[in-house]
């Protein structure tokens, strides 16, 4: 194990799917990238407009740990009245993520629930796929969210989807601090 | 969203499957309930003895995030030599989990790799029943690992399988700092 410390290669991860897990795996990933001592950013796509327990930690583990949420909060469906409020927020993080990537400034960049925004045509796949194309060699990608296109998928090194198979809000249950939010 | 704060209702989550993104799900749900002011303990039952990005940055979380190495490393399969070895720092996990438990001394769990503990024969199922069913209705309890169990996925409010859509190792791509460690 001790030798592959010596090959440095920034992977590009999906995280897709329709279970739980997608963002808290990338955040996790960003925990390890962090603990390391590297960078990260983590710029949100999709979701916003309330407090997670997440942005409170991003604030603790303070500036190696970027969180920004850039979009309007959840989609609710391709006829969604606010769809070019959440095309311009996406735009805007898709600005920043190839802003910081081309610059180097982060070793690690999560972009979250980006696969969503580009199955709702909020972020053109081709801008997506530029990305993965053009990063630093060093620098891992991290991008989420259900609904991930096949050729981003064929361009990652890693692929997870996460199936699932039980799910509490099925079984009336409301969202539960520490673990939605 | 704002009403469902007010009802605390500890979850039994499950990441299971052979897919990457158990532990670092885990990690991220940990970092979320520890940025809402949570306790979290994490116990690792099978991996152990290198240093992991996640340890590092468990120290620099303090003391409200514990992360204790229980496991004696990797199993090569059930005619592994050292599976005694791994049966006692499993059992020991487990009683670590069972007191720290019993006790209410944590808002949140994480049993890392139980699943494969179990499946492994290195821990009781029923003894992972019975956490599930006596823990204290507060606790947020994660149970990762491939392999879960049909009596603890029954019992779980939550299951995730993480599938294996595509892996770097595959590809004869190592180890990368900041992903896999």
């Amino acid at each position: 194990m001790e030798k592959a410390l010596d090959v440095t290669r920034g992977l590009t991860l999906v995280f897709t799917g329709n279970g739980k897990g997608k963002t808290t795996a990338a955040l996790g990933m960003a925990l390890r990238a962090w603990g390391q001592g590297m960078k990260v950013l983590i710029l949100q796509f999709i979701k916003g407009g309330w407090k997670y327990g997440e942005l409170k930690a991003a604030e603790k583990l303070g500036p190696r740990f970027v969180m920004q949420q850039m979009g309007e909060g959840f989609i609710k469906g391709s006829n969604d009245e606010g769809l070019e409020l959440h095309r311009t927020a996406a735009q805007k993080a898709l600005k920043e993520a190839q802003q910081v990537i081309l610059e180097g400034a982060a070793d690690m960049v999560v972009l979250d629930e980006i696969n969503y925004a580009v199955h709702y045509g909020l972020v053109d796949k081709r801008d997506v796929l530029d990305i993965i194309r053009s990063k630093p060699p060093h620098l891992h990608l991290v991008l989420t969210g259900r609904n991930v296109s096949d050729e981003v998928a064929e361009m990652a090194d890693l692929v997870t989807e996460m199936r699932e198979v039980k799910h509490p809000f099925v079984a009336g249950i409301p969202a539960q601090k520490g673990i939605e939010f």
